[in-house]
């Protein structure tokens, strides 16, 4: 069973504090950490994980121990936005475990993190049962300066603790979400009307598929411009899908696609959904994947 | 590392005698076995497992050592062309593993095998150094039955072993190539001559892509026809530019494709550079799935 954790964490600043983050993960049994990575404009650390249901457990409560002794939100800097010292944990189903387990684990951990650290929690995305507080930014929006407001309305009770914030470590947002896919497709113009289109047409929030968050941006140096996305759900929304559709909507103003980019890492399967797709395989199954069918024969 | 051997044995009758190659094997440490299959009207079994360099290496020597007991060739009757009881044995790299690694293997397992049982071995494909002896075709030619006078000839002394047959195991191929995608394109229509005049347009042997076998081949009970492939090496002749090929050739003829399959295993990194092709996707690197990236970490 593999579960990916990503907790971002709000220091990026203090190296010594981010790598003690990093040392309390690492020591924990059956948890390899994959990356850190710090913004110091942002303020902001994000720490990727891997383990077991009970190795990432045990791995988030001892980041919050660190985190919330050494981090104070009431002197906090930046420019991303935040709620808490701890402030974002997502567990992410990658292999031999239902986004229902990862849920469970969401919910175990954010009572944990409730009762030991009295920082107070809600749940967002999968773990959420609200559908208004299924979204980080709504959860997220009046930041910590607007928290202890937010947290009096009856619509902001917190799932865990007590409605009000912690003094310094303010509150944890905890949930379960798909793999998230960062995809860019780069189109042959400078005119950046057309990727703002474009990126209106196919995100969820303005009538577009339901799992793509887009943006148009410009890429100054290269005159030309870029639909930007985040793909929240590669089975349900699969990338190939958001790229014919983008190739037809800039199609519609003369505009072709340059080349597409994926930022970071990708699942294998949602690049073998693409190939099953344009090769036209019919009666694929995952485990045809040279390595899934290694990988399962070791487990 | 992961070296992948498929040795294929002269026995697919007898099931006590598989099995007991099969034990061979599962024997070794660091090996898994992964499939047995046999076919009798072959008289011929294909045992697949996995392995870093030195598993694989004793894992064959023990195959060897039960095999030549176990098979005369004198003896044996089959559909299949063969040349020894212990007929072709590739090694193939998978994982942090160059095909020069396998080809060096290849090489000590030839000489260890001439050395400890007598049997004379040929290298083939990439551990092949005499274009005339990379292909198993070509060495093959004759089968057993004409081996002791094959051998007389300069052409064909072999790369390890003395010039002549072993009485009752014959001599055995030995050799690395790249991991084989046998991939079938089904066409929406009944005509053999469209399937067999694609084939011959794609195949390496009639002036096509250089790692492409292919044959076409009526499905009787579908009634359609299908262009069936192996292709040889996905690297350099992908299996997407393939796909793309035979679309046009079937156009030429009014015909469309109905489905592509995937028999077997195909290694990940082959659906990935399908994807790659068709989003456009640029500056992808191998460790940016998300699956190698976490195996890369274990080992």
């Amino acid at each position: 069973m593999l579960i990916e954790c990503i907790p971002n964490v709000s220091e990026g600043r203090r190296a010594d504090v981010v790598a003690s983050f990093a040392d309390a993960i690492r020591g924990v049994t059956g948890v390899r950490l994959l990356d850190v990575s710090s913004d110091p404009s942002h303020n902001r650390s994000v720490l990727t994980f891997v383990g077991d249901a009970s190795g990432v457990e045990q791995a988030v409560l001892a980041l919050f121990e660190r985190a919330v002794a050494a981090i104070d939100l009431r002197t906090h800097t930046g420019e991303h936005p935040r709620l808490g010292a701890v402030d974002v944990v997502p567990f992410v189903p990658i292999e031999g475990v239902t986004m229902a387990e990862c849920v469970a684990l969401a919910k175990k951990v954010g009572a944990a993190v409730a009762e030991r650290f009295k920082v107070p929690v809600y749940l967002y995305e999968d773990a959420s049962a609200n559908p208004a507080r299924r979204n980080l930014e709504d959860i997220r929006r009046g930041e910590f300066e607007g928290l202890a407001a937010k947290m009096a309305s009856a619509d902001w009770t917190p799932d865990y603790g007590l409605p009000a914030p912690h003094p310094s470590a303010g509150a944890s947002v905890i949930g379960a979400r798909m793999p998230l896919i960062a995809y860019n497709i780069n189109l042959a113009t400078d005119r950046l009307d057309v990727a703002k289109k474009i990126a209106a047409a196919i995100r969820h929030s303005s009538g577009g598929f339901r799992y793509v968050k887009a943006a148009g941006f410009k890429l100054e140096d290269r005159g030309i411009v870029q639909v930007s996305m985040n793909l929240t759900n590669y089975e349900k929304t699969p990338i190939y899908r958001v790229f014919e559709t983008v190739k037809r909507e800039a199609a519609r103003y003369g505009v072709s696609i340059l080349e597409s980019e994926i930022v970071g890492l990708v699942p294998s399967a949602a690049l073998a959904a693409a190939a099953e797709f344009y090769l036209q395989i019919e009666n694929f199954k995952p485990d045809q994947v040279l390595e899934n069918k290694l990988r399962n024969l070791k487990l």
